[in-house]
């Protein structure tokens, strides 16, 4: 399999971005070569820097870059010799099957929904974040910040997304979805909660559990939880604050490293053709090599694959 | 003034709503005479026990108690012999001044708006919790659980009731308003969020300092934060669970210590003519004691008279 990364995105690259492809390559992966898209000259010695073996590698030239801030549709339409250009060609035209950037996340969103495109059946893409655990297993919410505005019917679409990411992913046999809610029983919520009960309830490809509260997100009751993405998105960052006043007030705890969402390198794009995944702009090392993993996880499991059938069946 | 207290409400009632007259009185409170209202033959044998001066109260007796699952508009009508019936009565015919109670939350709710009402102009009635900062103060989240679907406007009005209660109750100057959000720009956001940023600019009341990200809620850059009471509430209940992580973890923080929302006692319903204040189920003394402290701060400040005004202004 190939593997695309843009070596020109996040605050830290194209540094971080090699000692990532150096820290994946250290645990061996035979079966993937990396095709390695950013500015030649700032690229090269760093990967001869880091003595990474050409053999496991292609490096593609992109001769611009899109900043961080740039107007992502008008950053993609004038740089298409820029490396999210070129890495949405490349997955576009099969010669990788993934693609990673921790560059700017609207031009990411916009490539994706332009080149690749949604999976027939699939209404809105959704992103997710993983959940740490007390007992050391992860569960998945979603979406967290790209549909802030949803009907039920795509709460229930990111539970049959979030489902399949946990079995094929998270290799949780027969995931359970919770709805995010204020409320424990059926009928409790806003317009769109009451709405998306019944119908996550009814549906055949989900081991629904019922309303999550709040107070239950980290618990291991629902594998996956669902809710718009306003919520999710305040959910996660208000998520990633806890982490930072731990480690503000220098309290040492393993549970809450957790809470270093930072970490997991990104968020791969669900519901689309191809391995998408966006990852935090600052993304270190670790933060990119856990991202090669994913897109190997995702590419071997053939999650888009299963993605599609699940909804040619509905 | 007088302010009357639900001996009856919450799951450890009466002996923690005793032991919460104890500690109220224990700090004198000359200009506080306390109504209590609940079963003679329960209560009268535990406030001697605790020797509490009988000056400073007076007992009302209820024959009837409203449970804490009981329909709240059907158990309101049917027992009006109960404390929290006897509360409203007292309240709406001017006899005490403020009530309390930790008793069933929706009966609160009801027993609010059909007997004391909304003050003219206020469209949606509100709950806040207060958002302990690192620095010792305190911010303001509203609503956070009674109004799921707002529209642009409702948001606007939280901001205004919160900015009093913050000024008139936290004491704070000026108060700085917030709204909720998923990006820092204007224009980011779900539909609400956008319609409502405008809103709040403008506003002549309002010290509008723009957006607020989940990683924003505990940083004291707004001291009042507006959302819909969904994600709100959704908001609590997580910062709730992260005191209990903490606990569990056995985790000695004195400011993670600030997240047990339950000492903080209960939350007044903002936009209403009299103080009402609606305890957690689970309140203890100290709670108790709490929103004895906080129905005599809202009594003294003249708070709902100062709604009054802003909203005739409006």
């Amino acid at each position: 399999m190939r593997i695309g990364l843009d070596m020109m995105g996040g605050d830290f690259a194209p540094l971080e971005a090699v000692k990532g492809v150096k820290l994946f390559l250290a645990n061996g992966a035979a079966d993937v070569h990396l095709v390695l898209i950013g500015d030649e000259q700032a690229v090269q010695p760093l990967l001869a820097d880091a003595r990474i073996d050409p053999s496991n590698y292609t490096l593609i030239h992109a001769s611009q870059v899109i900043g961080m801030h740039e107007h992502p549709t008008k950053a993609l339409k004038e740089k298409q010799q820029s490396s999210i250009a070129i890495g949405f060609h490349l997955l576009q035209s099969g010669k990788i099957d993934a693609f990673i950037s921790a560059g700017n996340t609207g031009a990411m969103m916009v490539g994706t929904f332009y080149s690749i495109k949604a999976i027939e059946g699939v209404q809105r893409p959704t992103i997710s974040t993983p959940i740490p655990r007390e007992d050391g297993s992860y569960g998945l919410l979603l979406d967290v910040g790209i549909n802030a505005d949803c009907k039920p019917e795509n709460l229930v679409q990111f539970a049959v997304l979030g489902s399949l990411y946990a079995k094929y992913i998270l290799r949780r046999d027969n995931p359970t979805v919770g709805l995010l809610n204020i409320g424990e029983e059926e009928g409790k919520g806003n317009l769109l909660a009451q709405a998306t009960y019944p119908l996550l309830k009814e549906h055949p490809l989900l081991n629904f559990v019922g309303n999550v509260e709040g107070r239950d997100i980290f618990d291991p009751r629902a594998d996956v939880i669902v809710c718009e993405g306003f919520t999710g998105n305040v959910v996660l960052k208000m998520a990633e604050s806890f982490h930072d006043i731990a480690v503000r007030r220098n309290i040492k705890d393993e549970y809450l490293e957790q809470f270093d969402f930072e970490s997991y390198g990104g968020t791969p794009v669900l519901g689309v053709s191809h391995p998408v995944i966006i990852g935090h702009g600052i993304s270190k090392g670790i933060a990119f090599k856990n991202m090669i993993v994913l897109a190997q996880q995702m590419i071997a499991s053939k999650l888009p694959d299963h993605i599609r059938e699940s909804f040619v069946k509905q």
